[in-house]
C-alpha cells in the first residue's frame, strides 16, 4: 500500500502568516502522498462582525445559522482555502482547493435540531475514494476546507473529524498516517510544562493517563478522535506542534 | 477529437436565483466534457459594500485593490463557485471548483500599473492542459470561477477572457465549443428587438455590420474575444441566452 499522510493545522498557524508560511514549505517539502485539512480561525469571526452578523451560542458552543454558513463558505472555501493553494503553488506544489462539495469528495448528515439546533453543521458519512484517488494517482495535492456536503448545500463541520473522517476512509487504499498539528509540542503530561510531551501513547497508556488525572480535559476529544482512527485502520496518528511530533499508535 | 464545451454565465443569471438554477438544470443535462465558467455578480460590490470597502473606479472601470481582492477572492472563490458545485453536485454533476491558483489551472501576468493601475487584476498567460485532462478524463466538471494566478497570489480577472483563454487553451487538445450565455437571445441587429438574432456571423459579416453601424458598442469586445479565439483555434463560439443559441464561426 501507498502512504498518504493527513495533515489537519488550525486557527494558531491559519491565523499567524509567518507560522503559516514555515508550516507550507515544510507542508510543500513532504515527499509522498499528502492532503491538508484546514480549519477555520478568527478571519470568519472578524468577516462575520464586519458584515454585522452576531456570533449565537449555545452551551459555549457556536451556531451556524444562515448568514453564519455564507460567511464560512466564503472565508473557509474562498479567502483560507484559496490562499493556502496560491502560496503552495508558489512553492512548487501542485495544490487544489476542495470543499466537500468539490468532487462530491465529503458526504455529511446536517446534525439533529433535537436536543440542540447548531444549525447548519454536518456530521460526516462518506469520502469519494473516486476523486482522492483520481487527484492524488496525479500528482494534485487536495488541500481541504472544513466544509460538508449534503443535498445541494454545504454544512460547517468541525476540522479535527474532517481529518480523522478523510484519514479513516483513505486508510483502505492507502496506508494512512494523521497529523494534527495545534499549539503545544505535542501530548503533554504537565499543559505548562512544554518538555513534559509523552513519546507514545497506547489505549492502555490512554486509560492509565485519564486515570491519574494527567491529561488535560481539552486535548481529551482529540485523543478520542484519534483512537477512533486508529481503530478504524489509520496507521499511526501523530499530534505536535511540527509535522515530525508524537506518535499514537 | 472529443468534443468539449466551455460555457460562461455572468451576474444577470448568477444574480437570479431562479435562472440560475434553470441554467444549471440545462448544464448538467449536457452530455460529454464540459466547463463553466462563471463571473461575479452583485454579491461582491453587496459583500464589499457591507465591509465598509468602497468600490474605486478610474473612467468608469472598477480597481480591485488589496481589500477588493479578499472580496473577490471570498465571494467568486467561495460564495458563488461552491454555490454553483453544490447545487450541480444535487444535480448529479460531479462538478469541482477551481480558481486559477487550483492545479495551477490559470496563471496569468499581472497587469502593468502604467498607463492605469487597476490594481490586482490578471491578463491570463497559460492554462495547464494536465489539470484539465485528469479531471476532464475522469468525469469531473470544472467550475472556474473569474480568478487567475501569478507568483503566489490570485489575480481579479475578466471572466469572458477566463473562458476564452480557457476555451483556446484546450482547442489543443479537444475540438472546442466556446458558449457565451448573456442577458439578449444572441447578438441583435437592434438591440431593442429581441426578434432580431443574427444568427450566423463571419469575420466579413462581421465588418459589414461594423460598416453599417448595426452592433452595439457593448457587444463588440465580446465578438472581438470570440473571434480571437476562432482565429486560435476554437471550433466555434454561440452568444445567446440558452445553451443552444446562435453559431459564430
Amino acid at each position: 500500500m501507498q502512504k498518504l499522510k493527513v495533515i489537519k493545522i488550525g486557527g494558531n498557524v491559519i491565523d499567524n502568516p509567518d507560522k503559516l508560511q514555515v508550516f507550507l514549505r515544510e507542508f510543500a517539502a513532504i515527499q509522498g502522498l499528502k492532503i491538508l485539512v484546514h480549519g477555520g480561525g478568527k478571519v470568519a469571526t472578524k468577516v462575520a462582525a464586519g458584515l454585522g452578523i452576531e456570533a449565537v451560542m449555545i452551551d459555549g458552543r457556536r451556531v451556524t445559522d444562515g448568514r453564519m454558513l455564507e460567511v464560512v463558505t466564503m472565508v473557509y472555501g474562498g479567502t483560507i482555502n484559496k490562499g493556502i493553494v496560491s502560496s503552495l503553488q508558489a512553492l512548487g506544489c501542485n495544490a487544489i482547493g476542495l470543499t466537500g462539495a468539490d468532487g462530491g469528495f465529503i458526504t455529511a448528515l446536517r446534525r439533529s435540531a433535537v436536543p440542540v439546533d447548531y444549525g447548519f453543521v454536518g456530521d460526516p458519512v462518506g469520502v469519494n475514494l473516486a476523486t482522492a484517488q483520481v487527484l492524488l494517482g496525479n500528482g494534485l495535492v487536495p488541500i481541504v476546507a472544513p466544509l460538508t456536503y449534503a443535498d445541494g448545500a454545504l454544512l460547517n463541520t468541525n476540522a479535527d473529524t474532517v481529518a480523522q473522517t478523510v484519514a479513516t476512509a483513505l486508510s483502505r487504499v492507502f496506508s494512512t498516517e494523521l497529523i494534527y498539528l495545534f499549539e503545544k509540542r505535542g501530548v503533554l503530561r504537565d499543559v505548562n510544562n512544554d518538555d513534559s510531551v509523552i513519546e507514545y501513547i497506547t489505549p492502555a497508556i490512554l486509560q492509565q493517563l485519564k486515570a491519574d488525572g494527567v491529561v488535560d480535559k481539552g486535548m481529551l476529544p482529540k485523543l478520542e478522535n484519534a483512537f477512533a482512527a486508529i481503530d478504524a485502520g489509520v496507521h499511526q496518528v501523530n499530534i505536535g506542534q511540527t509535522i515530525i511530533c508524537n506518535t499514537i499508535s
